[in-house]
């Protein structure tokens, strides 16, 4: 029979560093709440439960802790701040529902890998009371060190407390610690606050598991799992850690990036095999893009699905909506709205195409825009498939064009045109010979008589 | 009593190796110029008065080094070559006013602290007669080396000439020396030109002042502090280094930033709390963004005043002379210059808004225009609040569309449009059947007479 | 009499972990495939023949290693994969051909500095009859030791066969070997492959060399010189390290980048002194920036010959064809292409020119599209000097607008405008008073008859 876990994850922390007006772990990485990232690990690794430790925007960070999990997740409350053992202790009623095995997770340490956790639960197994993961410190100041005796962790030792010897050692304290859930009550109920601050620290726990005769174990993961987040200068290493990881598994799956390092994906970017992407690119929540593809550089995407061998960009932007399909093309200075573009349609320049479904192989002209708005609603442009609209056409929704029909350039389209037919709505040329050279001289006798008002340079 | 200070900056050096038309010193760094860096440190340390030693480019430099700083600024003219010791005597006149405390800085070293400069005066003031600002190198090689003994500073080591255990020594002369007022012609003239180059070394002063059994004294600063700039290659690590201080800062005072190494600041931007900054956004000079506010990335700003919880971009590009309201919106491929955008107005996509203004919520449509220019003038465009400008419309300046006044798509607006009306200018749309194929057939035959004319690729 | 040098290179391996559907060698960097980075740097250092061992892709590969150099490619083809040493030898034939001089690279090994081929060629001149090229590495692990006694290289020792002493040897074998050409048929075909894998590996050379009394040497040059390529991210480092190179001499050469990292070079860019780049500007293959031009960020350049004391962008795209005249300026949102834009003429703002002349001086509005394009022929568009084209133009190729003339805002220009004559298309306004209003309360009723439909938010 599987294990049962519980995770207990504290979420409440102040964000006094953050000088933020919403609750430290809302603020996102890839896109994702840094809970959402913490309680997706406990989940990935299997856990039975999540008590969520809460303060500050209960209710959103509870939503966005339970999103995209199949976990059940309770929160808790926490009212006062008294120190990580008595956070803990807020979940003493979960707890008492009786699991296995209880972890303590960071909603502000999303880094977290689903294997570590996996690791600490498997050392439990194979009879370890308390189990603590840490990591080997390129810097160890400041942390607590992990000293181990014959493969058993004796003690967490504060960096404050260390001996000369202790300070050498650079296996040090991740603060993620899972223990028995079964001893789990008695022994956070022996955390005492007889310290400095006076607060209930949870690492006390080995030390405490220890005098009780119980075996406390260290593992090992990478620091950068552990990272946590104060102030948003660490949130943004978080981030780069969070991208570089990222770029790194989309590039060994077969995707090209000219310069990783301007590439911004989202967590729930999906990249096809053999996509290009050149430097500055940002991917939003939300983007698929199909085996092949295309990216310039300068795109801005975000809830887009792009076709395979769909070439995008450069200074292309898609919204949330969009449906490419294979071969389309969405040029400079476009953007895309709540539309479907057909197999091999082009919308190459300066063109704005919002609630619109256009067909296979229409070709968009330069300038085009879709006049979706009236100032108080939203209206559909049809473009049939193989239509031709010119350029610096505006189509007046709710219009449809048919399919293989062809829009005069400069068209103002504000009534249905059939397939095959040709619409037209633009004045005629009216052509003065030599009035320029009239009009020029005009102008410039004016600028004489106000000179004054003329200050700026030309632009 | 409060010390005097005299800072004698030496901005007169060549700029040989930047390959470079103007003095190295007015090359921008956080688009502010070198000089000006320098001497605004200065000011903010304190300084009574600024002798600025120039060469290159004199009446400019002067001026860069004089903008935004109330201390007065005293040009001399160097226009020999003989070293920093004699370039410092070129202020001999006014080192002669008689000054509590004189202090050496560089033109092209545009990271110097105030405090260190603070730091410096105050050993003066417990009785150092001259004092030296080193720094620990990562890597000593070449530099000089600071020996010091019994807490003073005893010589300055060229590393040419130091010993196997002088070369150990990771503390490194920055260049920047404090010295007594009093005694500074005394020292400075006792400076010779005895080496290989025949040049005059500042840094003999400590061996004079030495031998003359006065106190000299070494303090620290960091490392980067004292760079200087001889290249463009290390005026872009200079930036480097100023950018990631200036991004730092803005973080922690409450500033989100996804990807900091990709914002650009200038050194007059001001960032309200809570403002969010996407990857890849420019601030060029005279940005201030008002709390809340939302950059989105691929954004191009200058000259604009950002209100409250307003949205910026993607794509956008503010000119200077822009004024944004609260909550005003300004999205992807829109350009304002010079324009006043009211409370909650939106100019969403593809549009130009120049020499305008535009009342609260307004909605500019999609492509919209304010033709400004006539070929010699710029003329006002005015929208009045609550305004709907269809999409794709010329607003043929000088025009005024009044409060809640509608302006059908594709319109060409050449006269006033008075409140609450309706405007409209376009042409009749005429559809003919059928035509769309006939045209194709038609181009298809002329295609197929000029097959040779056509070369290039579809785009 | 000058030597000959064979240069045979390794073009044949898979690419398995570059999850292609094409050749390792064929991908780029700089814009310039990796295999042709390695025959031309084999070009400069004077080879007299290049013999390319291929596989996949053999056509592609041969036509990219040939293109630009005028040294002859011989292709050989390798249709099995047993080992470096197997792989030189398909070269059998052409080696027999008689060269002074062999010298073995990597198709996958782009940074290779043609100084170091030649030093390798120097050193066979000065009697040594095996030349390997090594390197300091930072962490050797891994790499096959280079070992030296008395200025000889007496063997390339693996990794896991080096003895402790051994491994604290940072010479590392950088796989480049020169040899001597009358020899290089009888040492390739004592390499034997009596080892783990069954393979012929190259390296055993030196032994074999020694084992003959023949002479081995090493000389080095930089670990990033070697930089091999099996995986897209590793890719992307190479590309990195190149970059970084050429981003440096551009800047060494008198040209401002205020962030070099986000500045991408294609390996043709030819910047001009004292061009200023802004961050974020991509250089495609083909462009040419004269003296003192100023790039903005964001821009996107490819195929286009900028004039001197020309202005780009910000959010300018130049693609192939365009050829810039001296103080001409291309502004935000304008797309380029095929086209030739006169001296100091300006196309500031949300433009397409296409398949155009413009004259010097002549004035662009902005939102000019040439209509170039009629779903099947693209058509040129002449804009005399000095014309101005009012802004929202579309000029309806071919069409010719004469010098100095002057086209209405808002005009779909059909037909040719004369020299100084005045063209304007563009329907009478006309002005409902009191109508927007009535139009509000009708679009309000039908969105309350139809609240269903609309869900998007307002954009």
């Amino acid at each position: 029979m599987a294990r049962t876990c519980l995770a207990v994850v504290l979420a409440a922390g102040d964000a006094t560093r953050m000088k933020s007006s919403k609750s430290k772990v809302l603020h996102p990485v890839g896109n994702l709440p840094l809970i959402s990232h913490v309680t997706r690990a406990a989940a990935a690794a299997g856990v039975t439960k999540i008590a969520l430790v809460v303060g500050r925007n209960a209710e959103q960070v509870t939503k966005a802790a339970s999103a995209g999990i199949a976990v059940p997740v309770t929160p808790v409350e926490q009212t006062e701040r008294k120190g990580t053992g008595h956070a803990v202790l807020m979940a003493r009623d979960v707890i008492a529902e009786g699991y296995d095995d209880v972890v303590v997770l960071y909603g502000d340490a999303p880094l977290i890998d689903p294997n570590s956790l996996a690791a600490a639960t498997s050392e439990r197994q194979k009879g370890a009371d308390v189990v603590v993961l840490g990591f080997r410190a390129q810097d160890p100041t400041g942390y607590g060190r992990l000293l181990e005796r014959e493969g058993e962790l004796v003690a967490i030792r504060e960096h404050k407390d260390a001996s000369v010897e202790e300070l050498e050692v650079d296996f040090c304290n991740g603060g993620i610690i899972t223990f028995s859930g079964a001893k789990a009550i008695d022994l956070l109920e022996a955390i005492g606050n007889d310290n400095a601050k006076g607060e209930y620290y949870l690492t006390d726990i080995v030390e405490i598991a220890r005098a009780e005769g119980l075996k406390c174990v260290a593992i090992e993961a990478p620091e950068e799992d552990m990272m946590g987040c104060n102030t948003r200068a660490e949130l943004a290493e978080i981030e780069q850690v969070w991208q570089s990881r990222a770029r790194q598994a989309a590039m060994l799956s077969g995707v090209s990036m000219v310069d990783p390092a301007s590439v911004f994906l989202s967590h729930d970017t999906v990249l096809g095999s053999d996509v290009l992407i050149e430097p500055n690119v940002w991917f939003g929540p939300g983007v698929r893009v199909g085996a092949g593809a295309l990216i310039h550089g300068f795109s801005h995407l975000e809830g887009a699905d792009i076709g395979a061998n769909a070439v995008i960009g450069p200074f292309a932007r898609l919204r949330p909506g969009t449906e490419l399909g294979e071969r389309a093309k969405v040029g400079n200075f476009c953007e895309i709205k709540k539309a479907r573009v057909g197999d091999g349609a082009k919308v190459n320049h300066l063109s704005y195409i919002g609630d619109a479904v256009v067909g296979a192989d229409a070709n968009i002209g330069a300038g085009t825009i879709t006049c979706n708005y009236d100032g108080q609603n939203k209206h559909l442009t049809e473009i049939g498939s193989g239509a031709f609209i010119g350029s610096n056409s505006s189509l007046v929704a709710p219009v449809r064009i048919g399919e293989g029909a062809y829009v005069g350039s400069g068209s103002v389209v504000t009534m249905d045109v059939p397939d095959d037919a040709l619409a037209i709505a633009r004045a005629r040329q009216e052509t003065k010979p030599g009035r320029a050279q009239r009009l020029r001289d005009k102008i410039a006798a004016i600028k004489a008589l106000k000179k004054k008002a003329v200050t700026e340079p030309d632009t």
